[in-house]
């Protein structure tokens, strides 16, 4: 039951099976210091380009750099990484927020290409300046002249995952069956996240704390911050699910990530039902019924290159 | 400031402009009982012919039965409809819900179209039990031989709308800028929805009473009930919006209908953004940034013809 | 078999049950004289007001106006419209095409909504110059000061449609179960399309010719011209179909209207492959393989409110 | 000028970094035989597990093996992959189709998860017979003991592309900015395919020839074949693209994959646009207009993960 502290000095831009990562145990706890989606740190400090995770000779995008990989032993294909979020210390006075060209739903989505014959929109920094003790943030509004109240800050992880199956090396902008960019505030201190095992070692991934977002994440960045996170890892042996699941205090939860948002939606209920079949022992049109009554859903992020919908069934209504 | 008393002996399967309909004014309240979705009364007695709406010679179909067309006195095409919702008071002590084959989201979609190469679905009924006096449900799960807690009953309106622009008359079924079945939880008793008005006279309807509903409606129907509705109906000139919009204690929000889920959010937050820059002087792009960090949404009805989703704005957060 | 010769003063911009039409007999030959998209005619003229349709008091849109409705003698719901198009004569030199903010797929889509943060794009305008002698036409491209080709006519029916089931009164810019504003270039000369009754007497509306379109419409709109039009029309007793159908020499086909795209494919492909089965005697599984491999698929549409795609089978893999 | 002839005996079934490669210059041919999308050789031998590859130590799925990957020398990020398709030759006088469950478009969509509630389809497997002489195709029909008429093959490449950006390792079953499994009848003998080169040496991998194949690839799988295809090969310095460009003796084209088709018609259209403006000299609102109603466009393959569009522009319309 090691706990490994890490105060990196290495990011990756994808999720895959790297080069090298940090060999830990089933019951093993991380404690890890986080950069922001932009790579600066808590002194507000640039990426270093040694620091930077480089492929084929080529330099990674800055964004969303991770810590890891952490090589679970003995994970293989098939098994669960049971990941429980202990806590997310935000360790920095103030968050960056951005909106920019062809990046998220309401306007050109990127990475890389665009979809609009209209004139892009121009880019805007935002700071928002964030009250660690009383977890508030605000935002100054120049040009409304409005004065806007305080904003509770609700913490949680934007990017974890594991490496893919089939060997992708997804850049950690996706989301997929591996995790990655799910961008959910669900994924939040107190919850346990479980990832399907998809290559030898799982190889764990995480970065991109959020201090405060809205459902969709629609202008393209929320309140992008850096923290300490602590996370306690158990691999559950030959018990394997298709999708990201998180299970909180009230809810059991499906991640499910691709485009559009109708087929998250068709992805994580046909898994949730499954989850509610085989581990719950609900008759599979039962529990359709019941989840079409009681069940709710939220939608993650819709930024590009893939979507993310959260679907929830309430752990009260769980067999005993 | 007469209130219109209704027991109806004549149902509309169409939003639009009918040929007779019930003259009110601004100011008025309408205490009106419906049927359920399946044309059922309070006692179970199905939906008499007589009853039914005809187009054309054509019966239509039972599905959605509502009560009016409403005409508002003075109504024109750029006016807002004030609809306060006062009270849904359920009268029956069961619910009926269906899953049926090629209708809801994670099978084929109808009406009137297959959509996969997959055997159908089978239909199969449920009747839940509802104690009325405790507000709570409950459904028997024989296939599983689970017992079920009880639910606590969420009434709202599933479907109510105004005729369409361009004298569209669209089947009760379906949801767009006059609103029509959005089977959206959140209009409930206790808020104030707004409905662009198309035509002159508006042409209210409504029906489709819920007891209770999970995000997305997802296997087609909710837990379909009787209801008394009393709604208060006031007029607003010259204050258009391009879509529905309903007020409750907490937050403001859009009410956008088409396919697919990506584009309700475009259609809805877009709408948001004119809301909250037109009425309450947000600058554009700071009001996108803000709502981008504090704003919600939620899937309402994921059921063809068209989806709805709800798009929020925390009213604590707006000007005083 | 009386022929009917139309010079229309009357224009109607909703598809639906109409308060007058033209009657006429299964066997009956149409001669019709229709305006363009903007409601101009041959001589470049606009459309009176008395020559309008108004709805509830509502003065419609002035685009794509339609002829008719001709109301089939007999025609009963589950009935099938077979319309014979013999010919469609341009009958003006010159066409006009538009470019305009929140139309179109790659900007903003109308009507009534924008779905984009982004500036909209200008409205502009463009004419074309057609030689009716030679069948082609040519544009000037004083912006980039190239000299372009001569571009060979393909005219075609760009709305036609009857009645929607269940009184609909869609406005002549939609498409559907009942045809309407498909803007599919394979509804040519020389084709037979084949529409589902829906509505006693069918009630069929037509108009909008294109000189020209590329798949698509992208930009919103086509070659928009004048033409004289001549349909034979005969009615099939008791022979239904979910979807419009279309016969070419080489091909038979279904046009298919809904959004996004994928779901006018399957519900295209589906429609097609109970056609194959049931008038042509194919097994259903037979049937999905040679299609799979043999069929083609055409992006008719993708112009707001829906869009269209013809799925196509060669009639020479058909059984003789 | 080198020619390399290769009868590979190691094959990889993600597009990617790989760790060993072929190097060869610009200029260079290559001639390679392929084995089908199920693995099979000309002779019907299966895949021996020692040419497979292997992604931290776990064996990859046996679809759509590809031969390479090629190094192009000086291949760098930015430039432009010139692939000149001289010959397809099949060499194996039967073709393999299969329909299965959850996978293909009109069904559930794989892989790894299951989008619809409905019972899956059965697998039924297919052979075609293939005349190489006469080169036709004819299939058995025993289901519905209808004779069908020859069919006239029409042999592409299917599967092929270059390690995506960012270090991505893609299964060949998808396709993106890197080409891939793109499934275009359009990559055929005759025809140049341009690829952007995102990693050093680029890294050209291909396979999955078709020997004929519809629109869509509706389910799921072409008639999948063996082949010897010659490539020449030429690497243009600096002059970069955003997606895959084919250029044939009548049209330029873009393929753009994603989901849904829409967005593959929004990137492939304004991708059309881009480059009719920068390497034509057009301005880019009459490259809009023109494109509008000359251009034409294409669904070629409609399977998940990503489905393909191309868009293509006729050549005779460029400017001289």
């Amino acid at each position: 039951m090691a706990t490994h502290v890490i105060n990196p000095t290495r990011f990756h831009y994808t999720y895959g099976v790297q080069s090298e990562g940090i060999p830990i145990r089933s019951g093993d706890t991380i404690v890890a210091k986080t950069r922001d989606a932009f790579g600066m740190d808590e002194t507000g400090a640039p990426m270093p380009e040694a620091y930077m995770q480089q492929v084929a000779g080529v330099q990674l995008r800055h964004s969303n750099p991770t810590v890891g990989p952490f090589i679970i032993e003995g994970a293989e294909p098939g098994d669960l990484l049971r990941i429980e979020i202990r806590s997310i210390t935000l360790n920095r006075s103030w968050g960056r927020s951005r909106q920019g060209p062809n990046f998220g739903s309401l306007t050109g989505e990127g990475p890389g290409k665009r979809m609009l014959y209209n004139p892009p929109v121009p880019e805007i920094w935002y700071d928002w300046q964030l009250d660690l003790e009383r977890q508030v943030g605000t935002l100054q509004l120049p040009g409304s002249h409005l004065q806007m109240a305080e904003v509770p800050l609700a913490p949680f992880i934007g990017s974890i995952g594991v490496a893919p199956a089939y060997g992708h090396v997804e850049m950690t902008l996706t989301a997929g069956e591996y995790g990655g960019n799910m961008d959910c505030p669900d994924v939040a201190a107190g919850t346990v996240l479980e990832l399907p095992v998809w290559t030898r070692g799982a190889y764990l991934q995480f970065g991109d704390i959020h201090a405060l977002q809205g459902d969709g994440e629609l202008n393209g960045t929320a309140v992008e911050v850096t923290a300490e996170v602590t996370l306690n890892i158990e691999l559950v042996k030959g018990r394997g699910a298709a999708w990201p699941r998180l299970i909180s205090p009230g809810d059991i939860m499906v991640l499910a990530s691709t485009r559009p948002l109708d087929d998250c939606v068709r992805i994580g209920q046909i898994e949730l039902l499954e989850w509610l079949v085989t581990e719950y022992g609900f008759a599979r049109e039962e529990a359709w019924q019941l989840n079409a009554q009681v069940g709710s859903m939220r939608i993650g992020n819709m930024v590009d290159p893939t979507y993310t919908v959260v679907s929830r069934f309430p752990r009260r209504y769980l067999p005993r």
